[in-house]
């Protein structure tokens, strides 16, 4: 029985047993083998075992993932029936008396490096398939085991490294009840994802991958960032009356469901869900969003070959406004680079992609890209209460542009006789330090603000929030944060409009009363996480909020914030 | 005759013959010979050929760059006679038919990811040994000429991609006499060397080395950032007079060198020197500076296999201060990471490292690092008028700590009996966001401030300053800079405290009025700046500028604010 302290990143408690998704370790030397026929059956046997592999994959892949995933195995599987691959590895076997790892490995590197340097996007992905199928029959030489995700069958709990969006891709939700990681933090992707399934996550737990072996037993407590491996029945027991505590407790929150957002000092504030994608509103209309605050449109090309068209757009935004039906939605445009990659665009490699090339600095280039969603936008307006928001905006000549071009859509539209709704507003995230110090000269422009906080702590702080090495530096109760939000929302107030936050800061619980105190209009968060911020809001009077808000920007330090909201609420 | 427009990055006009320091392409495809024996000659020649260049090349490196550069070529001798390296590579011409080129760089594949693969720092060593002599006969092989920037004896003007600490090490400063690169901005490594080294350079622009050939007449213009290759007798008779008159201009200003810097309605203001190492001392001072604004010590760490011992570094600190007769000396600590690698620190690679693990943070970690360098600067105290700058302070608690270490490094020096000047003062960069936002807090406890614009506008914007393709964000003029800028200096004003500036902005003659006007109290900037910030600042009136500032500060766009510049000024 063994314990890690990790980063609370998705609330609930989850007990299951565990599955490492982990590259194991496929290293070897070259060797000499004195009979290469006995080594050629024993490569033989291994591709024959990789095919039987492959073609169940494909088969649990169509259908529970559908017939695009399983057409990528298919594809693996006739690499490995092609003698153009197998013959030459088996003549270097016998020509060069080498074991077959290395025989392997170097005839598939020579296809690799060929193929990549076609400059050729159907030959790259060939490349990348040798590379796969490459590394399975590898595992099945070294007699290790390759996680097959796809292939996850009952309850589990994910053991790993961190979590990409293709692994999350792969994953059968059904089955994955909780995850555990090495690194990230409550902003990185495994955690946002978690956070979204619904599932308990700990991340940050530095050790999971060493300490927890496939089919162990493990709790996952979401709540305190806690990892237990193999517990004791006691501790299962304890574990068991958390969770059925934190589930009445949920139900008592679920009763806030239908009611409005109001402080004890009946000051009115607006919660909405950040969503991905249309399947997300169930949670959200669930868990008694107001709004969707945040609809981060990127998923909608990730995971694909090319571009959605229009009309995929078009079904998905309407899908989502007629969900809330007449609530508000604000769909942030396309936020790709940085961390999200898109293959099909082929963006070169940055040395600072989080101070590089993406979102609206994309899309101001790339303006095919961003017109063909502005008009997916501007024909689904008509379906619900649309407002539409422009992400990594550094100046106000950005916004004007973009907005320029949104102009000129809806022109063209109406030219063409389409129905685009009159009262669309158009705002901006906040996240670069640059606008919110002039925050003033943007509100006299734009519609509305929405604080992305995620990226604006670590450009103010100058900290990579997913780098473990400087993760001391992401501060959301830093003093210098709190006074930038305060600019904002007093730069919208100024002019009438309203500003709202949609980063992970919005929906955390010590933060709240501070944010409550300087004004801020709505609250963008996790599904999960609303009703427990209505419940605290309602305790919580704003005019003595303020006052502790006040009091935080005069302060240096987080511990000084922190001990300071503690001594003004019961937190 | 063609003709490029970059970016001018250091000042002057440059005439000489294109030395071209470029990778050339070293591909070449696997092939069958017929005769073996043949190609095997072939190889011998190409090592002979090989091993006689290096032989040079390690003489001439033993003349003018010292006897520990020229042990580098010898060791690449040593691995060219090496039979363990050679007789692989002539059995698998023979055995496998192939050709010379893949044999060796099968062969030497091997080795070298043997050797890295060893977990041992001197195998590794032998791996890039292996690497860089492959490198050497490959291009024998291919008939293609390497660069050997070393070996340069002739005046020239450097073209390249871009250029790195190490590719300048190898350059004899006597026979260069401009720089062009594709890439890279007013901030990038090669523009700052290039002032150091007082020559013209033009950079970013993206062609050079598509469009100049070796041996090619260019012509660098720093001052208006063109580039003309192989220009008319004309042209380079008009370029000839536009260098007469740059250097009678700078004539004009060379009679300022003795005077204060003092405004048209008497105002006075301090103006420095960024110096990288005692050697740029003589520049500094032969252009006037009263100050050395900011000593990057960083340069005594790099280029070498080791961390530089105390001894070393006091030496380096001793002579500055001593060199400098009394004047400030700000030093600022250790600033690693980043663009900026020590190899011999074994940093992890980041995804962001401009938003990693870097100068305070790595030394707060690393204290051993930071303690070496705190007491060589302490022990050199007595020799000058000192003042220590930590790098990348992001919150109060960190330089709590920074100064706490050396308070603690003071004390221990003095039991030991050595003698510390007791008036160093001990200040901080503000070139993270939320210093500047938070500059109010940090004005009560540091003793100066001084801005690091290069960094603060990267961070403000969210713009990587060596991005091409974001360099349109990379806005010093912009009004969110102008009022961080602000706040600083109100801050340092209100504790009694100085406000200087070392990033690039400071000798930026557009920003010049508008910080005069903010009320900046230091300038600190490359040598070959200062005296034309001085005379254009004689010319000034601190009030008018104010008027200016103040107005600047209200506006929303880089283009108003060059206006408004213009307007007031003669610029």
């Amino acid at each position: 029985m063994a314990y890690l302290q990790g980063i609370a990143a998705s609330n609930g408690i989850a007990i299951a047993k565990a599955y490492r998704l982990i590259e194991p370790d496929l290293s070897f030397s070259r060797q000499s083998v004195e009979n290469p026929d006995k080594e050629i059956e024993r490569f033989r046997a291994a591709l024959e075992q990789s095919k039987a592999e492959l073609a169940q994959i494909r088969d649990m892949a169509r259908e529970s993932l559908g017939e695009d995933k399983a057409a990528i195995f298919e594809a693996h599987l006739l690499v490995l029936s092609d003698p153009e691959l197998v013959n030459p590895i088996e003549d270097r076997i016998k020509g060069e008396k080498v074991n077959a790892e290395f025989a392997l490995n170097e005839t598939a590197g020579m296809f690799i490096s060929m193929f990549e340097q076609m400059d050729n996007e159907y030959m790259k992905e060939r490349a990348a398939d040798i590379r796969d199928v490459t590394k399975r029959v590898l595992a099945r030489l070294l007699g290790v085991q390759l996680p097959n995700p796809s292939m996850i069958a009952e309850e589990v709990i994910i053991v790993a490294e961190d979590l990409t969006p293709s692994d999350t891709a792969q994953l059968n939700r059904q089955f994955v009840k909780g995850f555990t990681t090495d690194i990230g933090g409550r902003t990185s992707h495994s955690a946002i994802m978690a956070r979204s399934m619904e599932i308990p996550a700990v991340v940050g737990t530095r050790t999971s991958t060493d300490e927890i072996n496939n089919g162990d037993t493990v709790v996952v407590d979401g709540l305190k960032g806690e990892v237990h491996i193999n517990p004791t029945p006691e501790l299962i027991q304890a574990y068991k009356q958390v969770k059925a505590d934190y589930e009445a407790q949920k139900a008592e929150w679920a009763k806030l469901i239908n009611e409005k957002t109001v402080t004890a000092d009946g000051h009115e504030i607006e919660i909405g869900a950040n969503i991905g994608t249309p399947m997300d509103l169930k949670g959200a209309i669930e868990n008694g969003a107001e709004a969707v605050g945040l609809y981060r449109t990127e998923f909608l090309y990730m995971g694909r070959d090319q571009m959605p068209t229009e009309e995929e757009q078009f079904e998905a935004y309407k899908a989502v406004l007629e969900g809330m039906e007449g609530k508000p939605v604000v769909v942030r445009t396309l936020d790709i680079g940085g961390d999200k990659e898109l293959p099909y665009l082929n963006l070169p490699k940055e040395m600072n992609p989080f101070l590089g090339y993406r979102a609206i600095r994309l899309c101001l280039d790339q303006e095919g890209i961003f017109r063909t969603q502005l008009r997916a936008l501007l024909r689904a307006s008509s379906y619900g209460n649309l407002k539409i928001m422009f992400p990594m905006i550094a100046t106000l000549d950005e916004f004007r542009k973009a907005k320029g071009i949104l102009e000129e859509e809806r022109a063209k539209l109406e030219e063409e006789g389409a129905t685009v709704s009159g009262r669309i507003e158009v705002g901006i995230m906040v996240e670069i330090p640059s606008t919110a110090v002039l925050a003033d000269q943007f509100a006299k422009e734009v519609d509305f603000f929405s604080i992305g906080t995620n990226d604006l702590i670590q450009y103010t702080m100058a900290a990579d929030r997913m780098n473990e090495r400087v993760s001391y530096l992401y501060q959301p109760y830093n003093p210098a944060i709190l006074r930038l939000v305060k600019m904002v929302i007093d730069a919208a107030h100024a002019e009438g409009k309203w500003a709202g936050m949609c980063g992970e800061m919005a929906g955390d619980v010590m933060a709240i009363p501070l944010l409550v105190g300087l004004g801020l209009d709505e609250f963008s968060m996790s599904a999960t996480s609303i009703l427990r911020a209505r419940s605290l809001m309602k305790k919580l009077s704003k005019s003595e909020m303020e006052e502790l808000a006040r009091k935080a920007l005069s302060l240096g330090t987080v511990d000084e914030v922190i001990q300071s909201v503690k001594n003004a609420t019961d937190l």
